[in-house]
């Protein structure tokens, strides 16, 4: 049975990747689960259909049969438990790929995420140039160990895995902002995620939605 | 083997519980394991022997012979996998739950990660008081989502699991704000958490660590 899933009918980011079904996009082809999408309009989303199957009104959801899942998280975690590819075999070694996969969406996230309400949501208040660089120094503040951590090695335990799916599209929110390129070995660690064919492919599914020239 | 976890030598918040060891300890109490505590204090959190098991300095984390974890929601899922009483068996239901673990740290959390920040860490600010009404609307339109997804009911989805343990933790970081007490069903959800024996006897042991009279 193929999956559905949903998202923007127009992304606010116009096509960059940043929205989170790009990370569910993602992780479907590095499995080679076909899908098929769902558009919904900002309209839709906080309408009582959408709400029946995302309680917080967002996208990404995931629709297979009965099962009906939000959150980009336990999305891609039931996908790498439901195929082979994203985690490994090992049960240490699983164990941690999941705790990399909960480091970047509950560490690593939430100071992106305010350094995004900062640039953005808080751009026209009278306090957003003093306090950027109070944003921009707590995620340096968690970059720096990040950055200490991975070292020289391409990914964050071993083998590519499900840690290094979230990691990278967390750390792809930064790149607007010159932040990632501050750190030589994250900027390669994510210019490698995104070289990788499903990566590739996620990438073009989600701009041939949302690319300022889609009609 | 007794599992051996991380905690504050003395919690920031005097013994309130909202120290994420907490977390870790009430799914240890849930499913029944016990348990041993090595504490850290600040500067052995930021030493290399601590950093080689949790590379952001933070604490708790869990150790099980080889295995070596970070990250509560890892680690509460690590518990939720090995034992009984976390996670339903049905594989819908168990999928859900998982969603609302990550829900609770990726959708609930970072908001009120936020307000702690301006409430505690820019309370010093010269934009701190015109600032603070925007970050518990932020707070507060996701637990309208939230308390209306829960209604009437007793737990998010059926019975009692991983994703309400996670979900409540967050939530009490809310109470002191007074926000908590906005929704009557949340505030109750909370209560019906911290009702439950193996709560009880986590906040217990958290407490005598931290309380203001431990020696």
């Amino acid at each position: 049975m193929t999956p559905i899933i949903t998202a923007f009918e127009r992304s606010p980011d116009g096509g960059k990747g940043l929205a989170r079904d790009t990370r569910v996009r993602w992780a479907l082809e590095e499995v080679g689960q076909p899908y098929e999408v769902r558009l919904v309009s900002f309209a839709q989303m906080k309408a009582p259909g959408h709400l029946a199957i995302h309680p917080f009104g967002q996208i990404p959801t995931y629709e297979e049969g009965s099962l009906c899942l939000f959150e980009t998280g336990s999305i891609v975690f039931h996908l790498a438990e439901k195929h082979a590819g994203l985690l490994p075999g090992d049960r240490d070694a699983r164990a941690r790929a999941i705790t990399w996969m909960f480091a970047a969406l509950n560490t690593v996230e939430p100071p992106v995420l305010d350094l995004t309400t900062a640039r953005i949501f808080e751009a026209d208040k009278p306090w957003s140039a003093e306090r950027l660089p109070l944003v921009k120094d707590r995620v340096r503040a968690t970059l720096d160990k990040l950055s200490v951590y991975l070292g020289a090695a391409d990914w964050l335990d071993g083998a590519f895995s499900a840690g290094d799916l979230l990691m990278v599209s967390v750390l792809l929110r930064l790149r607007m902002s010159g932040i990632l390129d501050e750190y030589e070995n994250l900027a390669a660690y994510v210019a490698r995620g995104e070289a990788r064919p499903a990566y590739g492919r996620a990438f073009a599914a989600q701009f041939a939605v949302n690319a300022p020239s889609a009609s």
